[in-house]
């Protein structure tokens, strides 16, 4: 079965909303464990109960079986907080506690309060069981043919030996950004590493066009636990080539860039050839575009919101 | 003090979210009534109890202050119950009871149900009295520099005489989608009453880009009665115009088509001169133009999401 458009948004938008569905959201959120900073009394992500149970007795956190929630207590800096979450987890990478932390990658991302302040960082890996909000950056990269007006779109496959998501198909260039780090000067690192885009035309030509967030709850592709909570929200840019300017994998992790039709993006994504939260990005670049529209997708309104869910929890 | 983004968003989207705010949420849910039709049990908006009550042992309608219901027991068909729908109102009219009948229109909006069916058609000026979803069409007309590239934004004033928002700033071309219209065509028909663009152009070059979602809350500027809720689906079209095509005001209902600047309409904007919906389609067309960046707002990422509400009634 083709996958629709919706069922694409449904694979990665996957947490039920608390309008339609009131009794499927509360049994979610009263089952998980809300993550929390002590003196910031709310939640900045849902974690598993079995994860969360892992954290029973360690110094510097708290679980309240009551309120179901797991607090944070180190200090009142994001730099006390970070030494004391690095430590934790790097004690849990030692016992083998959890499987996404052999993914360990030495980058930091950032957990924000409601004020927009830095609470702590967090490894990358890491952040899933925390279910924190993570942030990326997401490049369409695609030429416009002088003659005709036609746009192609530049489609990486990953290399099949990625850890996660190998071989699927992906957006020219997508990364997430370190904490500290801006979203433009993530895209520009990104599109030298992992597409050789000259950094100047990426500086001058590459557009920014908003953001897609949604609520993805991970499964064995993403490698590790599955049934994680992972909020994300993906700056997205366009950035349109001359015919000269061809994407060259970088970095090992692509294995080829395809320049395709519409129509081709639009087949393999019904084949369920992209990586999820990928498709989503297309699915916004073609909305944007004006390829995806009422006329062409009864479900072109539902689509669209869910393109942008609003995240529940404090955001940069 | 001058409007921030998120002040005019929060302007237009004026529903409380259950997720960040659910006491509110629930309050506002448990206080209004819901617009259900027989067979049909979910609710299509949400109505003040004070406009409810007014249907009271009215024929064809059936008021349940436990549930907090507001149902329409007429026949089985579109067209039964639109009728029913027609003669209430009607009467309503005629006995004075609604300031916003004041303003019939004789236009049908149309009302959905779950599997996108026609459930009955409503007069225009009566679907923010029952609270249902209205769709609309939105067109920015702009222009772009050959030597600059710079962009300038085509700005209408509304004619002062206006009944609804008179001398605020507006979109180039706005208008409702009549029942059994399709988005598109209500834009061409709009394109030449309002804005005396060419069929053959709007046909060709304009580009659908979205949709706009909010939930409104009725105030004075709006005529009639206050506090009604209005969710809106907005679908969004670009249009850039030949250097060479000036807008004109084709009814009456516009005093003057400016060629603003982004940092006019920024300003403009700023100084609450824009129609509340029309400042949120601007917003939209800035984000996805890369005016408006995380590097330009701090709210960026809330912005973008409030645009996109998810209606949580059903729709088209």
């Amino acid at each position: 079965m083709p996958l629709s458009n919706l069922d694409l948004v449904n694979q990665c938008d996957a947490f039920p909303y608390p309008e339609s569905d009131p009794s499927a959201y509360l049994a979610r959120i009263n089952t998980y464990y809300q993550l929390r900073v002590s003196g910031h009394d709310y939640a900045l992500g849902y974690m598993l109960p079995s994860v969360a149970e892992v954290f029973r007795g360690i110094p510097h956190w708290e679980l309240d079986d009551d309120d179901r929630t797991l607090t944070l207590n180190a200090g009142t800096t994001a730099e006390e907080r970070s030494k004391a979450v690095e430590l934790t987890l790097l004690a849990m990478r030692e016992t083998g506690h959890f499987k996404v932390l052999n993914q360990w990658r030495n980058e930091l991302y950032a957990v924000y309060g409601k004020k927009k302040e830095l609470l702590f960082n967090v490894e990358r890996s890491a952040s899933p069981l925390l279910g924190v909000v993570s942030y990326g950056i997401h490049l369409t990269a695609y030429t416009r043919s002088k003659e005709t007006g036609e746009i192609k779109i530049w489609t990486p496959r990953r290399a099949s030996t990625k850890q996660t998501y190998g071989g699927m198909l992906d957006n020219a260039v997508a990364g997430g950004i370190a904490s500290g780090e801006s979203p433009f000067e993530s895209l520009v690192r990104e599109c030298a590493e992992e597409a050789s885009l000259p950094e100047e035309l990426v500086r001058s030509q590459a557009r920014a066009a908003g953001t897609v967030t949604y609520y993805y709850i991970r499964d064995e592709r993403a490698g590790g636990e599955t049934n994680l909570m992972q909020p994300e929200c993906q700056y997205i840019y366009d950035l349109e080539l001359p015919d000269d300017t061809i994407p060259r994998p970088g970095d090992g992790e692509v294995e080829a860039f395809y320049l395709w039709s519409i129509d081709e993006v639009k087949q393999a994504m019904e084949n369920g050839e992209f990586k999820p939260n990928c498709s989503l990005v297309v699915l916004d670049f073609l909305v944007r575009h004006g390829f995806l529209t009422d006329e062409s997708d009864g479900d072109f309104i539902e689509i669209v919101s869910r393109l942008h869910r609003r995240l529940e929890f404090p955001t940069l």
